[in-house]
């Protein structure tokens, strides 16, 4: 039986998912929520997450969701496919270290800003700059210590492209098309790092998805 | 060589790191580092967190920094050692699941309700009464779907304790000093689920130390 992801083809969440999928090169069929017309939040999607949001995911009988979860279950459960994206023992441990730095410490300002600067604009809302001016520069403050992370490890977790880094491609892509781009730009490791991992063919795939709606 | 939790014994990351440590059963030497004063925002401590947070561990040559892959770490790497907390294959993919809701749900709108009714009192700040307005209903929404978890399972996780259950434990312990008391108690399987993880022994020992300070 074939995977399913359950969610958006421009939800952040979701196109983690994917693009471990496509890291992977697994076979998997998309099932699209309409987030408009609320499906998320109404039967019989709250079965599959009960919190309401996507992705949600299915193996066979089993059932997950958060998408951070779901990546971690995909890499383990087919470490023999496609780019490891995780490791074992004590070089996994600094993996999970840098997994939640992006959980705790990018994604905390970057999430705040995309809304202010990508989907605010988009949904014809007014930008908040109050916002971005309180979290513009605690972004580049953890993107000062990712620039020196970058100096001494090719990638955050290790020295190869892990889940710690996948997990950054959607909300960094979005921020790529603002104005914050800068901040990125202005540090040459960071700098580099996000060219490469924008440019995997597995992340070119999940752009083409979401191009394609 | 014996293992070391950098860290404040108030401090909830740190708590939750200690937790897993009496589960497991394994000796640690305690380095308090003193916030008060600043400490964790210069060196020695920025080489173990350059994000200037506690806490901090030491495994031998390994160094790892963000209390829930600190945890991760212990749990998997001391696996025959006391109380498992987390186990292997598709079982696990669920806990990964509860472990990330601790994260991103529970922990989102719980923190900010700890920072004004317990914090900002302790710490001679007045509470801003909006924020606890806002974050109370989505706290109990979140609450409402831990309800329904645990008719289904006797922990979050699976039926026995993991870390996913352990994570809450410093402010699930610290919001069952507020009123906010009253949404757990309003919920029976979540009330019960309260009572038994807070009267875990290895919790109680984390209490303890905090209030030896
Ligand atoms: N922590 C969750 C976040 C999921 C999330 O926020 N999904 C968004 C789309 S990217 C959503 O469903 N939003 C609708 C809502 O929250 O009501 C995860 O990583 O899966
Ligand atoms: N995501 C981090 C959070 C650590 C954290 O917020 N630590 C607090 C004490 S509980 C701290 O160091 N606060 C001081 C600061 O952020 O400057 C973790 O889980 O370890």
């Amino acid at each position: 039986m074939v995977m399913k992801v359950h969610g958006g083809v421009a939800s952040t969440a979701t196109m983690r998912v994917f693009a471990t999928l496509y890291e992977k090169d697994l076979e998997f069929e998309f099932v699209p929520v309409d987030l408009r017309a609320g499906e998320h939040k109404k039967e019989p999607f709250l079965a599959l997450n009960p919190f309401g949001q996507v992705p949600a995911f299915e193996d066979g009988d089993l059932k997950l969701f958060e998408s951070r979860a779901i990546t971690r279950y995909i890499a383990h459960a087919y470490a023999d496919k496609g780019t490891p994206l995780v490791c074992e023992g004590k070089p996994m441990a600094t993996v999970g270290v840098w997994m939640e730095v992006e959980a705790h410490q990018f994604d905390t300002f970057a999430s705040k800003l995309q809304w202010e600067l990508v989907y605010k604009p988009m949904f014809g809302m007014a930008m908040d700059a109050a916002v971005v001016e309180e979290n513009e520069p605690k972004l580049a403050k953890v993107l000062d210590v990712y620039e020196a992370r970058l100096s001494q490890s090719k990638y955050l977790g290790c020295d190869c492209f892990t889940l710690a880094d996948l997990h950054h491609l959607p909300t960094l892509t979005n921020l790529m098309g603002t104005p914050l781009k800068k901040l990125f730009d202005a540090r040459p490791k960071v700098s580099a790092w996000v060219a490469d991992i924008m440019a995997r063919p597995a992340w070119a795939k999940v752009l083409a998805m979401r191009s394609q709606k």
